[in-house]
């Protein structure tokens, strides 16, 4: 037999953060495309409209008015899927019926006051504004809860409902299930190897270099091992860092630039606006804080839809949903394209 | 505080089978929607097309032709994520670079030789010939593979890329992540508590009856506690029934008509040929089929997009990438629109 080629012959790879397998099956990118075709993206998007709730000086669903905001703007959510007082559904009565209290806040975040542009297309210090709030928002509801999800759905195709630039900020008094799950595998690799398991990943891979798509002083930007979307990447600080709050100034400045970076090469990669739901993960907070989180390493997962082009993307349906993740290049195909991209955004080049 | 109301007050809930949580935010329904609108179905899929690769007479894209079928017509994928033969990534060098070999076959089954029907739309006869198949197909894969996946991905929202009417067959020489889960839970409930999970959550449900959708002589349709998609649906028999292949010939008949029932309430809701994706679970098969796996029960999952209208679908993003899953109606309201709705499918009600 042939041997073994993980960009010719399909094979399973474990995902040890979140406990999954993904099987990759890069030979299926020969396969033609007949399915749905995405909308493209309407590139133009007014700069200021006064209907649109997230604007500086619009009037919201609840009747506030917003600021004339000129950096970021932090507000609580108008249909907030978490709320600070709901009652307790009560014991459960049966193993196979729990349901357990939920309360919380949810935030929203914008980034800038235009609607037409996007992190990439946003100045160092722009960016850099937005993680110190991130940092602070994180600081504050991380005062009261246990988790605080920083989450930014770019796109309608990632079921975002509005082009102004925007993340959110849901604060729950539960740790959500994917939390629990790296909590898990984090403290048992912890346990095991004496050392936070993404600090070994992250050195591994600068030592494995394929899958690196950038390196800065203070961070890394890689596509994961076990990536499961076509184009993921995860982006990690090279110290030992728990949460963003505890991110030094020249460590949030040299985010904010390979952020830029990043985001810079996936618009390049289909030349458009490069559709993700993106979010941070860090040790949990509330009450319990100032235990021992030493396990956990600070970092954000990207996963972007887009497959082929800026209308094909990924579905994970099917197989997906009812057994396993399945993609179609391998993760080190993904790194090598991204790395060979530009660093300059096709849009500032082709003025 | 006001009494706890689930249809008024957020909370989570545990799904016991896969062992996740959901948050469950019904007065999200109150939210409107100015986001991403998906495209119409066409109505009108012409009945025969000879250059389509799944219609009787048609040639695929290896070359090969298809028989003028009359009934079901199974052939081998041309574009299969899984081979027999693809060799083995070796060893591991490192726990958190893990990757294993992934051998199987893809197969594709028409359910029909004409593209414009749909299972509502086709006699029991015609689908309790698709359910023989599905037994057969679960009996001749599962002899060589210890998983083989059933499963259909219908309309273009769901990457169904071929609107003739299909499903498809996965096996694995490897038990895939959810069937893993699965097997995990069920196994952990049997040894606690004596009986199969799902048997004694059919019961439950049977007695509780607010997430009912069908009953019949052989089977439940139901929409689970802990359901995820706005009106996912879970089809248990009655029967403790590990496989499709143990199926009788009265249970086989009497699934033809709960399924037809079933997927004529889907259409019906928002007047649309209604996507989703479904897929049967069994006890593994393979060298291990003979060991005891009388904690499993045959089951199928529905896992349909739609949240509000035709072109309105729940987009699982951000938080349910990031956290966890979120639904925006509780269970037992999705369970009582879908129980109100005809079981006369609405294009044959017009006519
Ligand atoms: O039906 P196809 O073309 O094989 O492909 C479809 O189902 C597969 C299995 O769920 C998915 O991996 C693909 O993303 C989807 O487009
Ligand atoms: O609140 P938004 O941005 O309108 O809603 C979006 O993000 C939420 C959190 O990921 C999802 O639950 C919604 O399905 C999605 O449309």
């Amino acid at each position: 037999t042939a041997p073994f080629l993980a960009s010719e012959h399909q094979h399973i790879r474990y995902n040890p953060l979140q406990d999954e397998w993904v099987l990759v099956s890069a030979h299926r990118m020969k396969r033609p495309w007949q399915g749905q075709v995405e909308p493209s993206l309407l590139e133009t998007v007014p700069r200021h409209d006064p209907r649109n709730p997230l604007c500086p000086g619009a009037t919201r669903a609840n009747g506030e008015v917003n600021p004339h905001y000129e950096g970021t703007f932090l507000f609580d959510n108008d249909f907030p899927a978490l709320q600070p007082d709901a009652p307790s559904p009560g014991p459960s009565d049966h193993p196979l019926f729990q349901a357990k209290a939920a309360r919380g806040v949810c935030k929203v975040l914008c980034f800038h006051p235009w609607s037409d542009v996007t992190l990439p297309l946003m100045s160092i210090p722009e960016i850099r504004t937005v993680i110190d709030v991130w940092a602070s928002v994180t600081e504050d509801l991380g005062a009261q809860y246990p988790w605080v999800q920083i989450f930014e759905n770019k796109g309608a195709m990632m079921g975002c409902s509005n082009p102004h630039p925007h993340c959110q900020v849901w604060a729950s008094s539960f740790l959500p299930d994917i939390a629990q799950r790296e909590e898990k595998s984090q403290q048992a690799y912890q346990s095991q190897h004496g050392e936070p398991l993404l600090m070994e990943y992250g050195r591994q891979e600068l030592l494995r270099k394929e899958r690196l798509v950038l390196t800065s002083e203070h961070w890394l930007v890689l596509v994961p091992f076990w990536a499961v979307w076509p184009f993921q990447t995860l982006l990690l600080p090279r110290r030992h860092v728990r949460r963003l709050p505890e991110l030094t100034p020249a460590e949030r400045d040299d985010l904010a630039l390979i952020m830029k970076k990043l985001l810079t090469k996936y618009d390049n990669l289909f030349e458009t606006s490069f559709p993700y739901s993106m979010g941070w993960h860090g040790a949990p907070t509330g009450s319990e804080a100032g235990a021992n989180w030493d396990h956990w390493q600070l970092h954000a997962h990207y996963y972007p839809p887009l497959l082929r082009s800026a209308t094909v993307r990924k579905f994970m349906v099917g197989y997906e949903m009812l057994a396993q993740a399945q993609r179609d290049l391998t993760p080190e195909q993904a790194a090598e394209r991204l790395r060979a991209l530009p660093e300059v955004h096709y849009r500032l080049r082709q003025k």
